[in-house]
Protein backbone atom coordinates (compact mmCIF):
# COMPACT_ATOMS: atom_id res chain seq x y z
CA UNK A 1 0.00 0.00 0.00
CA UNK A 2 0.97 3.57 -0.87
CA UNK A 3 -0.37 5.26 2.39
CA UNK A 4 3.30 5.43 3.88
CA UNK A 5 3.03 9.40 2.19
CA UNK A 6 -0.12 10.39 3.75
CA UNK A 7 -1.42 8.06 6.78
CA UNK A 8 -4.70 10.46 7.28
CA UNK A 9 -7.82 10.85 4.31
CA UNK A 10 -8.08 14.94 3.52
CA UNK A 11 -10.96 16.23 5.61
CA UNK A 12 -13.33 18.66 4.26
CA UNK A 13 -16.80 19.37 4.71
CA UNK A 14 -18.01 16.24 2.52
CA UNK A 15 -16.10 13.92 5.20
CA UNK A 16 -15.99 16.00 8.25
CA UNK A 17 -17.68 14.24 11.37
CA UNK A 18 -19.46 17.51 12.69
CA UNK A 19 -21.89 16.01 15.69
CA UNK A 20 -19.74 14.33 18.37
CA UNK A 21 -16.76 14.92 16.55
CA UNK A 22 -14.68 13.57 19.50
CA UNK A 23 -15.70 10.09 17.82
CA UNK A 24 -14.65 10.84 14.20
CA UNK A 25 -11.47 9.47 12.91
CA UNK A 26 -9.69 9.75 9.55
CA UNK A 27 -6.17 8.25 9.75
CA UNK A 28 -6.14 5.14 6.96
CA UNK A 29 -5.15 2.40 9.41
CA UNK A 30 -8.58 2.92 11.46
CA UNK A 31 -10.85 3.35 8.36
CA UNK A 32 -9.31 -0.06 6.83
CA UNK A 33 -9.85 -2.14 9.56
CA UNK A 34 -14.05 -1.30 10.21
CA UNK A 35 -13.81 -1.57 6.17
CA UNK A 36 -11.92 -5.04 6.88
CA UNK A 37 -14.24 -6.27 9.40
CA UNK A 38 -16.79 -6.48 7.30
CA UNK A 39 -18.09 -8.64 4.29
CA UNK A 40 -20.98 -6.47 3.28
CA UNK A 41 -21.19 -2.31 2.58
CA UNK A 42 -24.09 -0.06 1.69
CA UNK A 43 -23.70 1.99 -1.06
CA UNK A 44 -25.47 5.06 -1.81
CA UNK A 45 -26.02 6.72 -5.66
CA UNK A 46 -28.25 8.95 -7.40
CA UNK A 47 -30.19 8.39 -10.46
CA UNK A 48 -32.43 10.83 -12.11
CA UNK A 49 -32.51 12.70 -8.22
CA UNK A 50 -33.32 9.91 -6.83
CA UNK A 51 -31.09 8.27 -3.83
CA UNK A 52 -30.57 4.04 -3.93
CA UNK A 53 -29.37 2.83 -0.78
CA UNK A 54 -27.97 -0.85 -2.21
CA UNK A 55 -26.24 -3.18 0.34
CA UNK A 56 -23.57 -5.32 -1.55
CA UNK A 57 -21.27 -7.42 -0.87
CA UNK A 58 -17.96 -5.70 -1.02
CA UNK A 59 -13.66 -5.66 -0.68
CA UNK A 60 -10.83 -3.56 -0.10
CA UNK A 61 -7.29 -3.90 -1.68
CA UNK A 62 -4.89 -1.00 -0.85
CA UNK A 63 -6.53 2.45 -1.27
CA UNK A 64 -9.54 0.71 -3.85
CA UNK A 65 -12.93 -0.70 -2.52
CA UNK A 66 -14.56 -3.20 -5.25
CA UNK A 67 -18.22 -4.69 -5.30
CA UNK A 68 -19.56 -6.94 -8.21
CA UNK A 69 -22.96 -7.25 -9.54
CA UNK A 70 -24.50 -8.91 -12.35
CA UNK A 71 -23.61 -7.40 -15.66
CA UNK A 72 -27.43 -7.04 -16.07
CA UNK A 73 -27.74 -4.93 -12.63
CA UNK A 74 -29.06 -1.74 -12.70
CA UNK A 75 -26.79 -0.66 -10.05
CA UNK A 76 -23.59 -1.90 -12.38
CA UNK A 77 -24.63 -0.39 -15.37
CA UNK A 78 -25.80 2.99 -13.96
CA UNK A 79 -22.11 3.08 -12.26
CA UNK A 80 -20.16 1.57 -15.25
CA UNK A 81 -19.60 5.06 -16.43
CA UNK A 82 -18.17 6.59 -13.35
CA UNK A 83 -20.48 8.11 -10.80
CA UNK A 84 -19.99 9.88 -7.21
CA UNK A 85 -20.80 7.08 -4.63
CA UNK A 86 -20.79 7.01 -1.09
CA UNK A 87 -19.78 3.48 0.26
CA UNK A 88 -20.88 2.87 4.07
CA UNK A 89 -19.92 0.16 6.31
CA UNK A 90 -21.53 -0.56 10.20
CA UNK A 91 -20.61 -2.85 12.97
CA UNK A 92 -23.44 -2.79 16.10
CA UNK A 93 -20.88 -3.28 18.99
CA UNK A 94 -23.57 -2.91 22.03
CA UNK A 95 -26.76 -1.77 22.96
CA UNK A 96 -26.55 1.25 25.94
CA UNK A 97 -29.36 1.48 28.20
CA UNK A 98 -28.94 5.16 30.04
CA UNK A 99 -31.03 7.18 32.69
CA UNK A 100 -32.46 9.46 30.48
CA UNK A 101 -33.75 8.63 26.99
CA UNK A 102 -31.50 11.30 25.63
CA UNK A 103 -28.33 9.53 26.61
CA UNK A 104 -29.76 5.85 25.56
CA UNK A 105 -27.20 4.89 22.74
CA UNK A 106 -25.43 2.35 20.63
CA UNK A 107 -21.60 1.88 20.21
CA UNK A 108 -20.89 1.53 16.56
CA UNK A 109 -17.70 1.18 14.11
CA UNK A 110 -19.09 2.65 10.88
CA UNK A 111 -17.04 4.19 7.94
CA UNK A 112 -18.09 6.38 5.31
CA UNK A 113 -16.09 6.55 1.82
CA UNK A 114 -16.34 8.54 -0.72
CA UNK A 115 -15.09 8.35 -4.33
CA UNK A 116 -15.96 7.49 -7.94
CA UNK A 117 -17.44 4.50 -9.20
CA UNK A 118 -15.99 2.95 -12.37
CA UNK A 119 -16.42 -0.42 -14.28
CA UNK A 120 -13.16 -2.84 -14.13
CA UNK A 121 -12.61 -3.16 -17.81
CA UNK A 122 -10.49 -5.28 -19.52
CA UNK A 123 -10.30 -9.68 -19.04
CA UNK A 124 -7.55 -9.79 -17.21
CA UNK A 125 -8.85 -7.23 -14.68
CA UNK A 126 -12.23 -9.04 -14.24
CA UNK A 127 -10.43 -12.50 -13.71
CA UNK A 128 -8.43 -10.65 -11.51
CA UNK A 129 -11.39 -9.40 -9.11
CA UNK A 130 -13.22 -12.87 -9.50
CA UNK A 131 -10.54 -14.36 -8.20
CA UNK A 132 -9.57 -11.94 -5.79
CA UNK A 133 -13.01 -11.22 -4.25
CA UNK A 134 -13.28 -15.15 -3.38
CA UNK A 135 -9.83 -15.24 -2.52
CA UNK A 136 -10.13 -12.29 -0.29
CA UNK A 137 -12.75 -13.74 2.50
CA UNK A 138 -11.75 -17.86 1.65
CA UNK A 139 -7.27 -17.37 1.41
CA UNK A 140 -6.54 -19.65 -1.05
CA UNK A 141 -9.80 -20.72 -2.65
CA UNK A 142 -10.44 -19.87 -6.34
CA UNK A 143 -7.38 -21.86 -7.03
CA UNK A 144 -9.48 -24.67 -5.68
CA UNK A 145 -12.74 -23.72 -8.11
CA UNK A 146 -14.04 -24.82 -10.86
CA UNK A 147 -12.43 -22.07 -13.43
CA UNK A 148 -14.73 -19.28 -14.65
CA UNK A 149 -16.65 -20.11 -17.84
CA UNK A 150 -16.96 -17.05 -20.75
CA UNK A 151 -20.76 -17.23 -19.79
CA UNK A 152 -19.76 -16.63 -16.37
CA UNK A 153 -17.16 -13.79 -16.89
CA UNK A 154 -19.52 -12.29 -19.40
CA UNK A 155 -22.22 -11.88 -16.92
CA UNK A 156 -20.29 -10.86 -13.78
CA UNK A 157 -19.18 -7.48 -13.29
CA UNK A 158 -16.78 -5.36 -10.84
CA UNK A 159 -17.17 -1.90 -9.98
CA UNK A 160 -14.30 -0.23 -8.30
CA UNK A 161 -13.88 2.97 -6.32
CA UNK A 162 -10.52 4.78 -5.07
CA UNK A 163 -11.13 5.75 -1.69
CA UNK A 164 -11.17 10.16 -1.98
CA UNK A 165 -12.25 10.41 1.38
CA UNK A 166 -13.45 8.89 4.56
CA UNK A 167 -14.36 9.01 7.97
CA UNK A 168 -14.75 6.69 10.71
CA UNK A 169 -16.85 7.19 13.73
CA UNK A 170 -16.71 5.02 16.78
CA UNK A 171 -17.82 4.90 19.92
CA UNK A 172 -16.74 1.96 22.40
CA UNK A 173 -17.89 3.38 25.87
CA UNK A 174 -20.17 2.48 28.61
CA UNK A 175 -23.13 4.48 30.34
CA UNK A 176 -22.38 8.08 29.62
CA UNK A 177 -25.21 9.65 31.98
CA UNK A 178 -25.52 13.20 33.17
CA UNK A 179 -23.71 13.50 36.74
CA UNK A 180 -26.34 13.78 38.78
CA UNK A 181 -28.45 11.03 37.30
CA UNK A 182 -26.31 8.35 38.55
CA UNK A 183 -27.77 9.51 41.46
CA UNK A 184 -31.29 7.68 40.66
CA UNK A 185 -32.17 4.41 41.57
CA UNK A 186 -32.47 3.32 37.86
CA UNK A 187 -31.52 1.03 36.06
CA UNK A 188 -28.58 1.21 33.31
CA UNK A 189 -27.03 -1.22 31.19
CA UNK A 190 -25.02 -2.38 28.34
CA UNK A 191 -25.31 -5.27 26.12
CA UNK A 192 -22.87 -6.41 23.78
CA UNK A 193 -23.99 -7.29 20.08
CA UNK A 194 -22.08 -10.07 18.56
CA UNK A 195 -21.74 -11.04 14.74
CA UNK A 196 -20.95 -14.83 14.39
CA UNK A 197 -20.03 -17.44 12.68
CA UNK A 198 -22.42 -21.01 13.38
CA UNK A 199 -22.00 -24.25 12.56
CA UNK A 200 -20.80 -25.05 9.36
CA UNK A 201 -23.13 -26.84 7.28
CA UNK A 202 -21.90 -28.92 3.92
CA UNK A 203 -23.63 -29.12 0.72
CA UNK A 204 -26.13 -32.02 0.75
CA UNK A 205 -24.58 -33.04 -2.18
CA UNK A 206 -20.67 -33.08 -1.13
CA UNK A 207 -17.92 -35.54 -3.28
CA UNK A 208 -16.80 -37.86 -1.02
CA UNK A 209 -13.68 -36.85 -2.05
CA UNK A 210 -13.92 -33.62 -1.33
CA UNK A 211 -12.24 -32.10 2.01
CA UNK A 212 -12.50 -28.52 4.02
CA UNK A 213 -9.81 -26.75 2.76
CA UNK A 214 -6.86 -25.82 4.88
CA UNK A 215 -7.87 -21.83 4.07
CA UNK A 216 -11.14 -22.51 5.79
CA UNK A 217 -9.84 -22.73 9.32
CA UNK A 218 -10.58 -19.19 10.50
CA UNK A 219 -14.32 -19.50 9.90
CA UNK A 220 -14.64 -22.04 13.34
CA UNK A 221 -17.95 -21.90 15.39
CA UNK A 222 -18.65 -19.19 17.67
CA UNK A 223 -15.96 -16.83 16.86
CA UNK A 224 -17.08 -13.19 15.33
CA UNK A 225 -17.11 -13.00 11.65
CA UNK A 226 -15.19 -10.00 12.59
CA UNK A 227 -12.17 -11.37 13.57
CA UNK A 228 -12.47 -13.94 10.78
CA UNK A 229 -12.79 -11.09 7.86
CA UNK A 230 -9.58 -9.49 9.53
CA UNK A 231 -7.86 -12.41 9.41
CA UNK A 232 -8.53 -13.37 5.97
CA UNK A 233 -7.65 -9.88 4.94
CA UNK A 234 -4.16 -10.04 6.56
CA UNK A 235 -3.89 -12.98 4.26
CA UNK A 236 -4.81 -11.09 1.36
CA UNK A 237 -2.52 -8.53 2.08
CA UNK A 238 0.33 -10.62 2.02
CA UNK B 1 -52.31 -0.52 10.90
CA UNK B 2 -54.24 0.65 7.98
CA UNK B 3 -52.62 -2.15 5.57
CA UNK B 4 -55.84 -4.55 5.53
CA UNK B 5 -56.52 -2.48 2.20
CA UNK B 6 -53.54 -3.21 0.44
CA UNK B 7 -51.50 -5.76 1.72
CA UNK B 8 -48.50 -4.89 -1.26
CA UNK B 9 -46.62 -2.20 -1.67
CA UNK B 10 -46.55 -0.47 -5.77
CA UNK B 11 -44.34 -1.67 -7.55
CA UNK B 12 -42.58 1.03 -10.50
CA UNK B 13 -39.21 1.01 -11.67
CA UNK B 14 -37.95 2.53 -8.93
CA UNK B 15 -38.18 -0.55 -6.37
CA UNK B 16 -38.94 -3.35 -8.63
CA UNK B 17 -36.46 -5.85 -7.89
CA UNK B 18 -34.75 -6.89 -11.34
CA UNK B 19 -31.75 -9.29 -11.13
CA UNK B 20 -32.96 -12.27 -9.15
CA UNK B 21 -36.80 -11.41 -9.50
CA UNK B 22 -37.47 -14.63 -7.45
CA UNK B 23 -36.10 -13.56 -4.59
CA UNK B 24 -37.84 -10.03 -4.55
CA UNK B 25 -41.07 -9.37 -2.82
CA UNK B 26 -43.56 -6.28 -2.45
CA UNK B 27 -46.13 -7.47 0.54
CA UNK B 28 -45.96 -5.45 3.62
CA UNK B 29 -45.48 -8.25 5.93
CA UNK B 30 -42.23 -9.47 4.64
CA UNK B 31 -41.26 -5.90 3.87
CA UNK B 32 -42.45 -5.12 7.78
CA UNK B 33 -40.58 -8.32 9.06
CA UNK B 34 -37.15 -7.38 7.92
CA UNK B 35 -37.61 -3.89 8.87
CA UNK B 36 -38.52 -4.85 12.32
CA UNK B 37 -35.46 -7.62 13.13
CA UNK B 38 -33.85 -4.68 13.05
CA UNK B 39 -32.14 -1.77 14.89
CA UNK B 40 -30.07 0.46 12.74
CA UNK B 41 -30.69 1.22 8.95
CA UNK B 42 -28.30 3.03 6.28
CA UNK B 43 -29.89 6.34 4.88
CA UNK B 44 -29.60 7.36 1.60
CA UNK B 45 -29.65 11.13 0.65
CA UNK B 46 -28.40 13.38 -1.58
CA UNK B 47 -26.88 16.98 -0.99
CA UNK B 48 -25.70 19.25 -4.21
CA UNK B 49 -25.71 15.67 -6.42
CA UNK B 50 -23.26 14.03 -3.90
CA UNK B 51 -25.13 10.65 -2.23
CA UNK B 52 -24.63 10.06 1.43
CA UNK B 53 -25.25 6.97 3.01
CA UNK B 54 -25.89 7.71 6.92
CA UNK B 55 -25.82 4.56 9.31
CA UNK B 56 -28.94 5.50 12.24
CA UNK B 57 -30.76 4.01 14.74
CA UNK B 58 -34.69 3.44 13.51
CA UNK B 59 -37.97 1.79 14.38
CA UNK B 60 -41.05 1.22 11.83
CA UNK B 61 -44.76 2.54 13.13
CA UNK B 62 -47.39 1.61 10.67
CA UNK B 63 -46.23 2.94 7.13
CA UNK B 64 -43.87 5.66 8.61
CA UNK B 65 -40.52 4.95 9.95
CA UNK B 66 -38.49 7.39 12.31
CA UNK B 67 -34.94 7.71 12.79
CA UNK B 68 -33.39 10.61 15.41
CA UNK B 69 -30.34 12.98 15.42
CA UNK B 70 -28.76 15.80 16.45
CA UNK B 71 -31.08 19.14 15.82
CA UNK B 72 -27.62 20.42 14.89
CA UNK B 73 -26.60 17.61 12.30
CA UNK B 74 -25.94 17.89 9.14
CA UNK B 75 -28.74 15.29 7.75
CA UNK B 76 -31.06 15.79 9.70
CA UNK B 77 -30.77 19.41 9.16
CA UNK B 78 -30.50 18.73 5.64
CA UNK B 79 -33.82 16.23 5.58
CA UNK B 80 -35.97 18.20 7.54
CA UNK B 81 -37.79 20.54 4.88
CA UNK B 82 -38.92 17.22 2.84
CA UNK B 83 -36.17 15.36 0.89
CA UNK B 84 -36.43 11.86 -1.19
CA UNK B 85 -34.41 9.14 0.33
CA UNK B 86 -34.03 5.60 0.42
CA UNK B 87 -33.98 3.85 3.92
CA UNK B 88 -32.05 0.15 3.42
CA UNK B 89 -32.09 -2.46 6.20
CA UNK B 90 -29.58 -5.43 5.59
CA UNK B 91 -29.28 -8.92 8.06
CA UNK B 92 -26.52 -11.19 6.94
CA UNK B 93 -27.94 -14.60 7.33
CA UNK B 94 -25.07 -17.18 6.09
CA UNK B 95 -22.14 -17.46 3.96
CA UNK B 96 -22.17 -19.79 1.21
CA UNK B 97 -19.02 -21.52 -0.53
CA UNK B 98 -20.00 -23.04 -3.97
CA UNK B 99 -18.21 -25.41 -6.63
CA UNK B 100 -17.27 -22.44 -9.16
CA UNK B 101 -16.77 -18.42 -8.07
CA UNK B 102 -19.62 -17.57 -9.70
CA UNK B 103 -21.91 -19.26 -7.15
CA UNK B 104 -20.74 -18.41 -4.38
CA UNK B 105 -23.17 -16.07 -2.27
CA UNK B 106 -24.39 -14.81 1.07
CA UNK B 107 -28.13 -15.62 2.20
CA UNK B 108 -29.53 -12.10 3.45
CA UNK B 109 -32.78 -10.37 4.05
CA UNK B 110 -32.43 -6.91 2.92
CA UNK B 111 -35.28 -3.84 2.52
CA UNK B 112 -35.06 -1.18 0.45
CA UNK B 113 -37.83 1.63 1.71
CA UNK B 114 -38.37 4.71 -0.38
CA UNK B 115 -40.20 7.86 0.68
CA UNK B 116 -39.38 12.00 1.51
CA UNK B 117 -37.97 12.38 5.12
CA UNK B 118 -39.81 15.43 6.56
CA UNK B 119 -38.87 16.97 10.40
CA UNK B 120 -41.17 15.63 13.33
CA UNK B 121 -42.84 18.89 13.96
CA UNK B 122 -44.32 20.17 17.49
CA UNK B 123 -42.84 19.28 20.80
CA UNK B 124 -46.10 16.70 21.72
CA UNK B 125 -44.93 14.78 18.33
CA UNK B 126 -41.30 15.10 19.37
CA UNK B 127 -41.89 13.76 23.31
CA UNK B 128 -43.74 10.91 21.52
CA UNK B 129 -41.41 10.02 19.58
CA UNK B 130 -38.85 10.35 21.81
CA UNK B 131 -40.72 7.70 24.42
CA UNK B 132 -41.08 5.56 21.27
CA UNK B 133 -37.61 5.19 20.32
CA UNK B 134 -37.00 3.94 23.71
CA UNK B 135 -40.19 1.77 23.98
CA UNK B 136 -39.89 0.17 20.77
CA UNK B 137 -36.77 -1.76 21.49
CA UNK B 138 -36.85 -1.89 25.48
CA UNK B 139 -41.08 -2.26 26.45
CA UNK B 140 -41.88 0.33 28.95
CA UNK B 141 -38.56 1.75 29.71
CA UNK B 142 -39.56 5.65 28.79
CA UNK B 143 -41.79 6.01 31.88
CA UNK B 144 -38.90 4.49 34.17
CA UNK B 145 -36.28 7.26 32.83
CA UNK B 146 -35.96 10.49 34.26
CA UNK B 147 -38.08 12.69 31.93
CA UNK B 148 -36.55 14.65 29.12
CA UNK B 149 -35.03 18.35 29.78
CA UNK B 150 -36.26 21.22 28.03
CA UNK B 151 -32.42 21.13 26.62
CA UNK B 152 -32.56 17.65 25.92
CA UNK B 153 -35.98 18.08 23.86
CA UNK B 154 -34.17 20.96 21.32
CA UNK B 155 -31.33 19.22 21.01
CA UNK B 156 -32.81 16.19 19.65
CA UNK B 157 -34.46 15.85 16.45
CA UNK B 158 -37.14 13.07 14.59
CA UNK B 159 -37.61 12.94 11.11
CA UNK B 160 -40.16 10.76 9.78
CA UNK B 161 -41.06 8.62 6.29
CA UNK B 162 -43.93 7.38 4.69
CA UNK B 163 -43.05 4.14 2.98
CA UNK B 164 -44.21 5.07 -0.43
CA UNK B 165 -42.82 2.06 -1.83
CA UNK B 166 -40.28 -0.78 -0.87
CA UNK B 167 -38.96 -3.74 -1.81
CA UNK B 168 -37.68 -7.00 -0.17
CA UNK B 169 -35.08 -9.20 -0.91
CA UNK B 170 -34.15 -12.72 0.11
CA UNK B 171 -31.82 -15.58 -0.27
CA UNK B 172 -32.10 -18.22 2.17
CA UNK B 173 -31.36 -21.13 -0.04
CA UNK B 174 -28.17 -23.78 0.08
CA UNK B 175 -25.02 -23.75 -2.38
CA UNK B 176 -26.76 -23.64 -5.83
CA UNK B 177 -23.94 -24.74 -8.02
CA UNK B 178 -24.48 -26.27 -11.84
CA UNK B 179 -26.13 -29.21 -12.21
CA UNK B 180 -22.71 -30.90 -13.70
CA UNK B 181 -20.15 -29.16 -11.00
CA UNK B 182 -21.86 -30.95 -7.84
CA UNK B 183 -19.85 -34.31 -9.63
CA UNK B 184 -16.85 -32.21 -8.93
CA UNK B 185 -14.90 -33.49 -5.99
CA UNK B 186 -14.38 -29.42 -4.61
CA UNK B 187 -15.82 -28.66 -1.00
CA UNK B 188 -18.79 -26.83 -0.42
CA UNK B 189 -20.58 -25.53 2.04
CA UNK B 190 -22.67 -22.69 4.08
CA UNK B 191 -22.16 -21.03 7.21
CA UNK B 192 -24.65 -19.43 9.09
CA UNK B 193 -23.78 -15.58 10.49
CA UNK B 194 -26.01 -14.70 13.52
CA UNK B 195 -26.21 -11.24 15.41
CA UNK B 196 -27.01 -12.44 19.09
CA UNK B 197 -26.67 -10.62 22.63
CA UNK B 198 -24.04 -10.86 24.42
CA UNK B 199 -23.47 -10.42 28.18
CA UNK B 200 -25.19 -7.55 29.37
CA UNK B 201 -23.03 -5.49 31.55
CA UNK B 202 -24.33 -3.41 34.35
CA UNK B 203 -23.26 0.30 34.56
CA UNK B 204 -20.12 0.15 36.98
CA UNK B 205 -22.01 3.19 38.90
CA UNK B 206 -25.56 1.58 38.96
CA UNK B 207 -27.40 2.40 41.67
CA UNK B 208 -27.92 -0.32 44.94
CA UNK B 209 -31.57 0.44 44.33
CA UNK B 210 -31.99 -0.44 40.69
CA UNK B 211 -33.19 -3.71 39.40
CA UNK B 212 -33.50 -5.11 35.92
CA UNK B 213 -37.05 -4.26 34.40
CA UNK B 214 -39.17 -6.82 33.25
CA UNK B 215 -39.49 -5.04 29.73
CA UNK B 216 -35.49 -6.31 29.55
CA UNK B 217 -36.13 -9.99 29.75
CA UNK B 218 -35.97 -10.23 25.98
CA UNK B 219 -32.23 -9.69 25.90
CA UNK B 220 -31.37 -13.07 27.05
CA UNK B 221 -27.30 -13.78 26.39
CA UNK B 222 -27.03 -16.02 22.81
CA UNK B 223 -30.76 -15.03 21.90
CA UNK B 224 -30.64 -13.42 18.41
CA UNK B 225 -30.76 -9.53 18.10
CA UNK B 226 -33.38 -10.58 15.02
CA UNK B 227 -35.66 -12.63 17.74
CA UNK B 228 -35.38 -10.01 20.51
CA UNK B 229 -36.33 -6.98 18.45
CA UNK B 230 -39.52 -8.29 16.84
CA UNK B 231 -40.84 -9.64 19.76
CA UNK B 232 -40.51 -5.88 21.28
CA UNK B 233 -41.43 -4.45 18.01
CA UNK B 234 -44.91 -7.11 18.71
CA UNK B 235 -45.15 -5.71 21.97
CA UNK B 236 -44.98 -2.04 20.87
CA UNK B 237 -47.83 -2.51 18.66
CA UNK B 238 -50.32 -4.29 20.96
Amino acid sequence: MNDTVDPAYPVTKRNKVVRRYQRGFYDKKTVHEILDAAMVAHIAYVMDGQPFCTPTGFWREGEHLYWHGSSASRMIRFQSPGVPVCVTVTHLDAIVLARSGFHHSVNYRSVMAYGTARLVEGEAEKLRAMDGFVDRFFPGRSALLRPPSAQEIKATSFVVMEIEQASAKIRDTHVGDEEEDYALPIWAARYPVRQVVGEMEECPRQHPDATMPEGMRGYRTGRTLDDVLLEAARQYED
